[in-house]
């Protein structure tokens, strides 16, 4: 059980059902610190306008890049750069870690079904 | 081994030697993405201009503030608001991961001998 204001991230885990669908868990100033459940292949994607910290906290997360993959294990981190289309896919449950800014939707300029609306949790 | 441009936070944290004195191992935007080992009692600080997030990677981080303490374990994460005194004690060895403005000084308004130059790792 997570002390006082503290944020147990295994906990807001146990919450979320869907996949590829962020939920923020924090704030800091105005970037979201969010938890994402994914399986399967998202869409190809960028964001113009900023960078996208994922870090892995289980599972193993392949982001595919025009210029090669990025494979990504617990503990490990990455930032796709502004305006870098990138692919995460992820064969079996992998949870994330992102962080960005408040207003990033998640499926970028591509947009479509996958498009989620994020929600705290 | 980390994959092509992941970073791997055991890694970071065992090039590592000193307490109190973060590196940063990425950066997202003008934010930085910092690693921090620590030990003992920090300086009371806060940090007008900003909130600073805290995630504990292994160990166990007491935040004391003026109404209460909040203590991380590994996959707790809390964020300090701004203008919110806080001091960072850990009894045993401790390690977090830090995200916050790139320019955030780690002893804010306190400054003193604890003031760190964060340089990349």
């Amino acid at each position: 059980m997570a002390g006082m204001g503290s944020i147990n991230i295994a906990e807001k885990l146990g919450l979320i059902t869907e996949h590829w669908s962020p939920r923020t868990v924090a704030t800091v100033n105005d970037y979201d610190v969010r938890l994402v459940k994914v399986q399967g292949e998202f869409v190809r994607h960028q964001h113009a306008e900023s960078d996208e910290f994922f870090l892995v906290i289980d599972g193993e997360l392949t982001i595919r890049m025009d210029d090669g993959d990025v494979t990504l294990r617990p503990g490990e981190l990455y930032v796709v750069p502004r305006g870098t289309y990138h692919q995460p896919v992820s064969e079996a449950e992998t949870t994330i870690l992102l962080v960005e800014p408040s207003e990033i939707v998640n499926t970028g300029d591509a947009g479509g079904p996958l498009t989620a609306t994020v929600t705290p949790i």
